[in-house]
This record gives structure tokens, sequence and C-alpha cells, in this order.
């Protein structure tokens, strides 16, 4: 089955991507941009470049958001589904052992969609800092001694998709080093996993596309 | 196993607990209220009610926030993974048949958590209503086609725990009935979805608890 993911290397889409590049996995990449980054006018446009507002991607996603997957005639969305459709798919040591793995990949991805991404992307864009990253200390000292109980990762004792999922929405608060500070568990578990070949190699792809 | 579900049901806990009633669940219900529903002086006392400030609360779930799990030995936070883990360990027509349907609940499930809850919470809540069902109907509109397309269940052509989830984070905006007025199949899709049996029940124990 042909795989393809759709989306900008400066989108969600680098989660899927990284984690594809884990598992070794064959698959076409589409960089769709998000319309946003465009002028409204150019992203309308018959050459415009694909984007989230093309008619071609939106009969892909109705949502017009990256990332989105085609795995065949399957089409999933949403970046944290996709990561753990793909995991679960390939198996292997990033993915759930058992149901109890499975559940918790899922909270974690739940979690920090919901506690922390919102915050984190504030921060990103320089969005009201100091606010969100106050409001980032709690859910980050529930990850911090996370981590420490768990052997500097999420769940299982292993690096797995719950590392991926986690550590590309916490990275996004990463300008913010007075944050990061007082969290070392995380500081440490964030640079581990940003070492590994696969977040290497997505991360010079990304570095390639515009700014 | 024992199961216990935590939470008041004026709370994220009405999920798992209306799941539960359709699963035929036999489970334990702590009705552990929200902290900031208590004066901060009473949510801190030694015969404040059980809150998710409360240390014993605490211990089970270290996020301070309703709904948590216990199956036995094992602790889950997050609603929408709690539900995803009772459905796939009870199976049945409500849990996904395949790896396709448990990827797609699974996005359903952020879809509704990160593009749906944060504005229909804010109606509920009454804040800046009428830019937040104005930004609803973007999401709205995809849902609408998809119940449409599905013979009016969002996913499988049949009840399942993805109708529960999202119908539970969208329902948030029901007091906003100009809104409703304009997705026919949303309306009639969660006017079935809550004259089930095992909603009216959940329903019914909420309706008792304090306001």
């Amino acid at each position: 089955m042909s795989l393809t993911i759709y989306g900008v290397l400066r989108s969600r889409a680098s989660r899927p991507v990284w984690l594809a590049h884990e598992l070794g996995l064959d698959f076409q990449h589409v960089p769709v941009i998000q319309s946003y980054r465009l002028a409204d006018a150019d992203a309308a446009a018959a050459d415009a470049p694909l984007n989230t507002a093309s008619p071609d991607f939106l009969a892909v996603n109705p949502n017009g958001m990256v990332p989105s997957l085609k795995d065949g005639d399957f089409v999933l969305h949403e970046s944290l589904a996709i990561c753990l459709y793909l995991a679960r798919k390939a198996g292997g040591p990033l993915a759930p052992r058992d149901p109890q793995e499975e559940a918790l990949m899922t909270q974690w991805a739940l979690w920090a969609a919901t506690e922390v991404e919102p915050k984190s992307l504030s921060i990103l864009r320089g969005v009201d800092v100091e606010a969100n990253a106050a409001a980032l200390r709690r859910p980050f000292a529930v990850l911090e001694k996370q981590l420490q109980a768990g052997g500097g990762f999420v769940l299982g004792g292993r690096f797995t998709t719950a590392d991926i999922m986690v550590a590309e929405i916490v990275r996004y608060a990463a300008a913010n080093k007075a944050l990061f500070a007082d969290f070392p568990a995380i500081s440490s578990w964030i640079a581990t996993a940003q070492a590994r070949p696969a977040h290497q190699r997505m991360a010079a792809d990304r570095a390639k596309e515009p700014a």
C-alpha cells in the first residue's frame, strides 16, 4: 500500500514524519503549506502553491488542516491519531505493547494536545509569553515527575511514539529558557529525543523549507 | 477487577459514565468535585468534600483533573482516553472493529478536544459567545457533512463510542440555538444520542448533583 503524508514540516506534520523515519517507513511526502502563511489572494489563486485552502487538498481533508495521511484508500487526520495509527501498524518497541500502554499513549497524546499545546504554541508565536510560561509550570511539573519516575521516558521504560508526540508539543515553548531551566528532566529528555537520527533527518529537511 | 470512575457528573466524567452505562459495566462512581467550584479555603480544608485539590485525589491524578479511572491497579486519565480504553476492553458494536476504526475514533476524539471543545466550553461559560459560535461554524460544517454521509453517525454506520465523545463536547454549545439551527444533522444526531437510556440514566443522576 502506498503511504502519503501531507503537510510541510513547519507544521504538525513534523510528528508523523519523524515517526515514519524512526519506523523506516517508505512514504511520499506532499508539502502542503498552511494557507494562513500565504497572502489571502495567493492561497486561492490557481497558481498558488498547494495549501490547506486548495480544493485539491480540501478534497483530502475538509478541515483544511495538516497533516493528513493516506494509506492506500484510507484517509486519516489529526497528527497524533496518525502517529498512533502508524505505530500500531508497524509494531515494535515504539508501539504500544498491550491495551494498557495503548490507553496511556492515547492519554498522553490528549494531555499534550489540551494541557500543553495551546500554551506552548502561544509562546512560539510570541503571544502572552509570560502568562503562558507561568501556566505551563503545572503540566510541566507533572511531566517532570513522570520522566523522573519512568527512567527518562513518558511511558513503558523505553523510547516510544508517546515521547515523539509529547516532545513535539513541548518544544514549542523552548524559546522560554527560564521555564526549561526549572525542569531538568524535561530538558534532558527533549535533547536526547531530538538527537536521534530520525529526528535529525526530519529537522534537516525542515530547515530547507522556506521560513 | 474493580472499576472506579472519579469525578462528578457535572464534569467530563459524564463521558465515561454514559459509556459505562451503555456497556453495562459494573463500576464504582466517586464524585470528586472540581476545586474551582469551591471557595479556595474550602478546597484545602480537612473537612472539604473530596475535590481535585484534595491530597487523596492528587495521589490518583497529579494533574488534579477529573475524570480518572482505576481498573484494578491500572490508573488512567483524560476522559476520551478512558472512553476508548473502556470500549476496546468491552468490545461489541460501540468499540472499534478494526485498526482503521480505531484510528478514526482517536482522530475524532482529538478533533473534538482541539477544534470544538475550547470554543463550545467558552459558550457554556458565557465567554465571548458570539465569536466562539462564529468560530464553531467551520468545524460544525465538517461534522454536519460527516453525519450526512455516514447515516447519522460519526463513523462506522452505527452508534459508537465516537458519537458519545463528540456529542458530549458539541453539547456544551447547545445554548446557542442560532448555531444549531443551521446544522440540522448535528441537531438530530445529538437529540437521538441523548435519548438513549444510558444517557438518560447518567443525565438523571447528574441532575441530582448540586448545581
